[in-house]
């Protein structure tokens, strides 16, 4: 996505070999403009697959996940993060850890927001090492409901995320890609759309 | 506005005396058509204020506040929550108390997404105690900013809120505005628009 790119260029910091920092525009600042034209690129992607609902984890993947049910015309749930969970009736829950902050987070979605007839479009705004689609596969796995597909908004490819998902037979999207960082400077693998 | 008192009425949960539950459509699972119209809702309301950001909190603000900007035109920030910040260079941070849950929570918005020239409009999803809103309030303040209003989705008439907020000079509008609750039952006051 073209303009996705741009942006990345534009606003986007690289810190030391691997960071990519995006928070002038998705992770802290949105844009709300640049999450419709995401929204839309989604909504075509995943366009004659029944998707009924979109899943994403608060907070970054919001922006793009409802303006991507927006488009398709689907209710968004968002899994919530939490430290560590002491009620989980009546939720869904699975185990993300984080390489980069070594921790591990406990994801919950309430069971009232996925159903097993459901035709379910994940949306993360992150793919790295997929740790957190794979918690989300979980919970609508768990759910016993069917994923149409993983929409990412930036990926980076270097890392083993994409591999993991694929593994699984999951459809992936990703609206960026990034191949390395060099000397400060993104530069791209071909994306998906 | 009229279209999100009858999404309350048909999918809002009363419990006990005081707690309206809307994680059907608006903190756990959003509706993104309805949030369409709530942006469009406060775009009107604010227009020609000179509004240049908007500042809302994770994670229920970040639909209604992205919608908003997407009609404006503008930047959306939304300042994050946490139990206790160890670092806050570069950080605007409030406390914000929680009545319902007995707890204080610090919330910290970068100092790169607010500017002393900005003219902000402070989004969120709930107003009870008006905590929330004047912890967002003094992160503008921080900033030397102005503000511009605060539009708020769901306003509860019964609790302070709103005095304290009007009490402070700020323009506000609220899109539903709760009057009680009755044997389980909603009862509306007028909303501002």
């Amino acid at each position: 996505m073209k303009q996705l790119e741009t942006k990345i260029l534009e606003s986007g910091k690289v810190i030391g070999d691997d960071i990519l920092k995006v928070d002038a525009f998705l992770n802290h600042q949105i844009d709300p403009v640049l999450m419709a034209g995401v929204g839309k690129a989604f909504a075509t992607a995943f366009k004659d697959m029944g998707v009924t609902r979109i899943l994403t984890l608060e907070s970054s993947g919001i922006a793009p996940a409802v303006m991507t049910g927006l488009e398709m015309g689907v209710p968004v749930v968002f899994g919530r993060k939490s430290k560590s969970l002491t009620l989980t009736d009546g939720l869904y829950t699975a185990e993300v850890r984080s390489y980069t902050k070594q921790t591990v987070n406990e994801i919950a979605v309430s069971k009232n927001f996925i159903e097993k007839d459901d035709v379910i479009l994940i949306i993360d705004d992150f793919l790295a090492n997929g740790q957190a689609a794979l918690g989300l596969k979980s919970l609508v796995d768990q759910a016993g409901a069917k994923i149409a597909g993983i929409g990412i908004v930036i990926e980076k490819t270097f890392q083993p995320g994409r591999a993991l998902l694929v593994d699984q037979g999951m459809k992936m999207v990703s609206l960026a890609r990034i191949e390395k960082f060099e000397e400060g400077r993104v530069i791209f693998a071909p994306a998906d759309i």
